[in-house]
């Protein structure tokens, strides 16, 4: 498989960079805040939660947690006992290993891993060939085929919303294409309980499992719950959380703290809201079922506030960023960040906020960093252009990450000599027998001269990364499947959409 | 001055964000070897140098070097001494304080000080109005107004190099238009005895000192040197390494260490190589005069084993950057790296490579990072757009190395409460209280959403980075300085242009 997609890939991707399949990340994570700072802001959520508590408006979850003694208001407000949310925090476990359909590429989530997990969430597409448009189902697929093609993405996402497919039935498209198309850890959609129930149930053949209680022993997909910021959960998260939590699959808490709109303009405000806010969300999944898989999702930002725009990739984002990261190991979660950018287009702009923030999320000790190939206009849109330039960033990340090895061989000494004073090392021994795979071979990025880039037409990096896509979609190869684990999924696909599909709750 | 200059900018660049002119990082270095590595390394340099030594072709740093115990052969290879090399590392200072003309522009460089320097060296100037051709002194002077225009940027540098000057008087004209466009540190070019000998005297002129030992007090200036990599260091190099360390001026010492073309091609052999270079040029300014200021430079790239050019902005140089932060931490003086990219364009490649380095620099705890603002083609051109763009960047960092400030008031527990569930902030006491200044504001990335943007021409970030630097060179602002110092600079440099100038020696 991986040899076969080697050979065939547009750019001769090496093989044996077999590390990318699984990152480690060798650095101390970078502090923004001191431990007392870090502490403050954790007790004053705590005790905010015991004072003035968070709104529920799903009647089962306000049931969950006031049979834990919260207590519940009449606005539907729920106040939590400080040792409730520690006990939460307490069984709220700090590594998970979540099962994909191919072995090889199940995700550890936590300690020194990192997982990078391509956009999700945007309604429009864009890309050189086709415009900005809005998404479709075979949109989704094409980004679902880049996912599978490119060996540093550690899982699947939602990339762009299939928005030509009826919402009772897009789920079902969604979640057959994810496990036709690729072998990585499927995402799932939070959208109420019928739907996550499909989901689950297209997971659970694609497994072979049959056994609800055996499918729940272990994350075999992963889902991403955004609150109502500021301080409410809404009916359909509330009950994602529920059920992700009963069903043993990891569901990522993300409140979304913009400062300056729904969270107080101050960067410490915007934490101790989205702390505040986590904090309730873990408390609910380990209320239902303690040990259930949680991370602490961060994407606290910014407003514009010469427009009120929403802004990515802000210094702001970047220190809220580090911030999350550890408030999250504060609490003992991983923590899921994001690599984002504000920028309408592939440009200098787009590259300079996703490499920062995206460094920001990775030097902060991120666990999962959504969003980290594909993202455009603030979440907006997924460019087919940006995922492939991201896909760059990424492998020069999983390179960043491998060490650099110091012994006598390495060191060259003799080779130093060899070559002597004014000399060069072109045709030094040491070179070529290592000069093939000694450094990062580039996927779309160019290393030649200003007259051969003028000679070759002077393509901007947009322009060659919109060949790269189409090149990687016509050499895709899908993942090997049993033929009749395919056709179960899509009998059982076939049949729910019969029945009506789940429209919304 | 930098009222005025706030109320003129294009873009109304906030004049309270002075913290830019002094630059403190708070983070702890990334770290990308163990101590024993580093340690193992620089054991390494120091006995290579006395077992296989470096070839000096300067006779009298032969002479300077043998005066202390070197021994020197027929091939003009010096081999020192241990004991030689630990103790010039002993004397060289590790905090420098270089007084610019205008005090307020002084630079610390050491400790967690950080000084962005803008690019210095390429033959080119691009830019969208003129294209991309051959640097002239009024393309150098655009360069120098800029640097003076944006507070973020510490020190001058050469910018494009005035290829219309002819070589003897060069130096003079670009170190007269350096001291009247800017009141920043000046930079030297260290290329040859006279040359150095004339940008002293104007400098000397400029600070009103007429004294040599009361000059020589304190660093006026600041000049790179590059090693004929692998193990040379030529006349001129040499000559500047004495001739700086006498007269007490800062002289940063870089071995152009391309890993596969001037180095060995494994990245730990790079290093070791650039360790022995820099320790041999250290050596010499320290037996010139013990204390003399110094800078441990770092430029390990690679080169592109596909075509053999050098490559930039590579992951090889971000580790590369990080491990020479160590080794140069480990010899205790300051260390200088780069922001770099081999991008042909300010296209998504550049803001990619240019971030990534740039941050490897800084997160590595880089004290000097050159090319911070304006290199493109790995060092060829320097772009008027990619100045500007990079000055992003630099305030970007800038605000990013701010704290969080976690205090009651900032944490605005009350706001959240007045707000309440599920509103927003965007009309709460403590929003409209800070609005104005709480983030950063952009001088060139784009807050606009798509549609906003298609309304104003999709102007890709260096389309609209070409007017900003335009308008910023039309509300360009020269430093005050007296009307006789400035008739003093020019009767000088009149002087020894009728003279001949500074022909090559």
């Amino acid at each position: 498989m991986t040899r076969r997609r080697a050979r065939t890939d547009a750019k001769g991707q090496a093989s044996e960079r077999s590390y990318r399949r699984r990152l480690t990340n060798p650095f101390e994570p970078l502090r923004v805040l001191s431990d007392d700072e870090v502490a403050y802001i954790h007790t004053s959520a705590v005790r905010y939660l015991a004072d003035e508590g968070i709104r529920v408006l799903f009647d089962e979850a306000r049931d969950i947690y006031s049979g834990a003694g919260a207590s519940v208001d009449d606005d539907l407000i729920v106040r939590l006992d400080p040792d409730t949310v520690l006990a939460a925090i307490d069984t709220a476990p700090s590594l998970l290993e979540l099962h994909a359909p191919n072995p090889e590429r199940n995700v550890v989530v936590g300690g020194n891993h990192v997982a990078l997990v391509p956009v999700g969430g945007p309604p429009f597409i864009s890309d050189l060939v086709g415009g900005r448009r809005a998404g479709t189902l075979a949109d989704q697929q094409d980004f679902l085929r880049l996912t599978q093609t490119y060996d540093v993405l550690a899982a699947t996402a939602p990339s762009v919303e299939p928005g030509d497919v009826p919402l009772a039935v897009r789920h079902l498209e969604s979640g057959l294409s994810t496990l036709m198309l690729t072998d990585k850890l499927p995402f799932v959609y939070a959208r109420g309980r019928q739907r996550v129930r499909d989901n689950i149930d297209l997971i659970k053949i694609r497994h072979g499992i049959v056994d609800d209680a055996e499918f729940a022993s272990v994350s075999r997909c992963w889902a991403n719950i955004n609150t109502n910021t500021p301080r409410q959960l809404d009916v359909p998260m509330s009950m994602a959380i529920i059920d992700f939590a009963r069903m043993g699959q990891v569901c990522i808490m993300t409140p979304f703290t913009l400062a300056g709109a729904m969270a107080p303009v101050t960067l410490a405000g915007a934490l101790v809201l989205q702390h505040i806010e986590v904090l309730a969300a873990i408390t609910l999944a380990q209320l239902v079922r303690p040990g259930a898989p949680v991370m602490y999702g961060a994407f606290t930002s910014n407003v514009d506030m010469r427009s009120g725009s929403p802004a990515f990739g802000t210094p702001e984002a970047m220190k809220g960023a580090l911030a999350s990261g550890q408030l999250a190991r504060h609490v003992g979660v991983p923590w899921r960040s994001s690599g984002s950018s504000t920028s309408n287009t592939v440009d200098a702009q787009a590259g300079y906020e996703t490499m920062a923030n995206t460094y920001a999320a990775l030097l902060g000790g991120a666990s999962w960093i959504l969003h980290a190939a594909g993202w455009q206009e603030g979440g907006l849109t997924a460019s087919l252009e940006k995922f492939v330039v991201d896909v760059e960033m990424c492998q020069i990340i999983a390179d960043l990450l491998q060490p650099i090895v110091v012994d006598d061989v390495e060191l060259a000494l003799d080779a130093i000599t060899e070559v002597g004073p004014g000399g060069h090392f072109f045709g030094a021994t040491h070179t070529l027998e290592r000069y093939e795979t000694a450094f990062y071979e580039p996927l779309v990025f160019e290393r030649t001269n200003y007259e051969q880039w003028a000679e070759h037409g002077m393509r901007r990096t947009d322009e060659r990364a919109a060949a790269t896509w189409q090149s990687a979609l016509d050499s895709y190869v899908p993942p090997p499947i049993d033929d009749t684990v395919a056709e179960a999924m899509r009998a059982f696909v076939d049949r729910r959409t019969a029945e009506g599909g789940a429209p919304p709750d």
